[in-house]
């Protein structure tokens, strides 16, 4: 090969494979992050008659800051809550609210950091009222219930998503005692604007009828008219990935997203998906890497063991069904990056993961960078907020341009605001032993 | 470019990436197949005393042959046994002698079955016993619980495994209930030639201290001085990965290897591989696709949270502890075979599973050949043969050249021995539901 024919073939390889985006010109939208809720939350929006029956805050004996609902008491996870603060101070400890980063939990210093990480929108989970809202569920009066799942949802559509228009992706909590009940608050909130439903991997594992259950029809039907998409988030069971009590935490921190992949497979191959074929499901922070190995895996059982199980997608395979129904959502993924053909380029979504451990912020452009490599432009625009945007109904463009949504216009705005890493310990805990039975008696105490 | 030099180019290409190898060239040493024990296993091989105790074979009412051991009553399970059935005789149902191929069972019609598909040698997990022993191991009298691990590791060491010298690699069950016994049988059965420890994936879930606990440092100490590798198997944990009773039984299938992460996961942060460097675990079935999002997974665990949760390996990362001391193996799995140098070429061995329902049996090396396009042939050599004989001390050469030892010269040999499928259905069973509950009912009734 001459010199010149050589130099073409890097050329071309360079401009076909390689990343030109600069991190600047990056659009950022982030279907999972965390809202760590304020104190003032229910505060007018429950009937007088509830006023001594509303979700509260109080501070506990050791001076964490805990929530207490129908006789339980609540606290707020250091994990949870640990954006801007040094890794040695990491920890499941119940904390306070001036031991977490503002942002946590007010939506202007939110949207401070948003800007200063390049972040133009964000979807934000719940914390204490549990993903699925199972702690509101569990009350014995099921119209204070009600009362509390709609006052939460109105405050996280009208009051954290409404003070920033086009800075969040409204998502709402479901109603799990009553599928009729869910679907009603599906479609008034949809009437809102809002398209996601925060959910369980599992129903049964909560003690509710499971995914394989006529039981939650309706709510299927109201998700599916509504273009709501059901969004479950890893450790949203009620059940750890726990392999002993006396394993260390690390066990459990590498398993909790993978462990998705139980929901994956019970929601492919339930009837769900053939009865409710517009039926949409984000595998919130369950990572990508794993997808490509999970669909040739569906698609061997299939051709394995349909025979006797009698499981029929007509002239589809389960990993074209996957695809059809499953968005897929990382916050740091290299190899779900390289095999983003595998898993489907229209499948991919890019998660931020503020405040919790695993969150890549203050640098969240930079990182992904760094780890899509190779990536082409058009892909990376999908991957950060074209799949996002299209998933769940949100024009990130309806309050800004395109010029003004970018890393490098939002970090702009951001000027002078201190994102540095600083201690926010307040030396209240000590720490002597981080096996998962001793960190999860001390979190639940 | 010019026409030549595209040329010049697409056969470089085609020299270094694609696969020249014919399927008759190739070796093939399977680290993962599985044995029905035969009715006279433990005969002339107890004490007399015991002659009332030893485990037996009896005909159910219902047609099955079942073994009976410590007033437990264990049935062959459908599925571990339909190598040759067409697939819609798969299922869960108690199986007898005479429902299955007799290479199941009969040592010398496995021979013929490894000739006809051109498998050199394979290693043979347990059936009835349970994976890690734990029928014997529950008995309560524990001399004979010791008498009948003994009795079983000279029965498949001498008898199943010394038959037919060099086409087997010989296993042994483990003493769960003792560490010190445990260590002693390692070292007897090392002594005879046996490097490979059938075990749990988590002895926690069995009732037994975790992985974490000094309890087995006897047993550690005793496989790394004898260099025997602990062969983990997927379904080993005794807990299925169940989502939900009414999930259908498609749900447990796709999710049984990955599942196996869990084990991997909890030794890869235990005390175990930092106090015992020379121990070596292979993840049995476990797939190998899903390892270099595993491996990232660690990684970045360890980046994040090491400095709270104090885990520490020095100048090595995660990912690199993993592939001191981890095998992987797969029966059928392209994105393993594109992703091997992020998995590690030295831990990957390729694995036949028969006579189990997953198997790829009559035509393994065809099947692999597909899924390996673009592998080279080191490559290939490494995972079809090269490391598992390194890993378990096997020599595949000592009684066959390697002419003699490929798939076309076994297949030679087995000229005329039929391996077409046909049915083995003495129309005992109907089956009426796929649920995992009433499967899982039905199987263990």
């Amino acid at each position: 090969m001459s010199r010149t024919s050589r130099f073409v073939r890097i050329l071309v390889t360079q401009m076909t494979r390689s990343t030109r985006v600069n991190v600047n010109d990056l659009v950022l939208v982030s279907v999972d992050d965390h809202l760590v809720e304020p104190p003032h939350l229910f505060d007018g929006r429950l009937p007088h008659r509830y006023a001594d029956d509303a979700p509260r805050v109080q501070r506990s004996d050791d001076g964490a800051d805990v929530w207490v609902f129908n006789g339980v008491t609540i606290p707020n996870i250091g994990l949870n809550a640990v954006a801007g603060r040094p890794k040695d101070e990491y920890g499941v400890e119940p904390t306070a609210f001036d031991e977490m980063r503002p942002g946590c939990f007010d939506v202007h210093e939110r949207v401070k950091d948003m800007n200063a990480a390049g972040v133009l929108a964000s979807m934000c989970f719940p914390s204490f009222p549990g993903f699925s809202g199972r702690l509101f569920a569990a009350a014995d009066d099921k119209e204070l219930a009600l009362a509390v799942v709609q006052a939460y949802n109105d405050w996280h559509i009208d009051e954290w998503c409404g003070t920033y228009p086009g800075r969040f992706v409204p998502m709402a909590l479901p109603v799990l005692w009553d599928p009729d009940l869910a679907a009603q608050e599906v479609r008034r909130v949809a009437a809102k604007g809002c398209h996601s439903l925060t959910f369980t991997e599992n129903p049964a594992t909560l003690g509710y009828p499971s995914f394989h259950d006529p039981y939650w029809d309706p709510l299927w039907r109201a998700v599916c008219d509504e273009g709501t998409v059901v969004s479950i988030h890893l450790g949203s069971s009620g059940k750890l990935a726990v392999t002993a009590e006396d394993a260390p935490v690390d066990v459990m921190i590498t398993l909790q997203p993978m462990n998705i992949c139980q929901a994956a497979a019970d929601l492919l191959w339930s009837r769900v998906l053939k009865e409710f074929p517009a039926i949409r499901i984000a595998l919130s922070e369950g990572g990508t890497g794993w997808i490509p190995y999970f669909l040739d895996r569906l698609d061997r059982t299939y051709d394995m063991h349909r025979a006797w199980t009698g499981q029929d997608f007509g002239d589809r395979l389960p990993s074209d069904v996957f695809r059809e129904h499953f968005l897929t959502c990382f916050i740091d993924d290299p190899v779900g990056l390289q095999l983003r053909d595998k898993i489907g380029i229209d499948n991919i979504a890019w998660e931020c993961d503020y405040p919790h451990s695993d969150s890549s912020w203050p640098n969240p452009g930079e990182d992904l960078l760094a780890a899509a490599a190779g990536v082409p432009d058009a892909d990376l625009e999908k991957i950060t907020w074209q799949n996002a945007a299209r998933w769940y109904s949100f024009d990130p463009f309806a309050h800004r341009t395109r010029n003004q949504a970018t890393v490098g216009a939002l970090r702009a705005e951001a000027a002078g605001h201190d994102v540095s890493i600083r201690s926010f310990d307040k030396g209240r805990t000590t720490r002597s032993s981080t096996e998962i039975g001793s960190l999860a008696s001390r979190a639940t105490a």
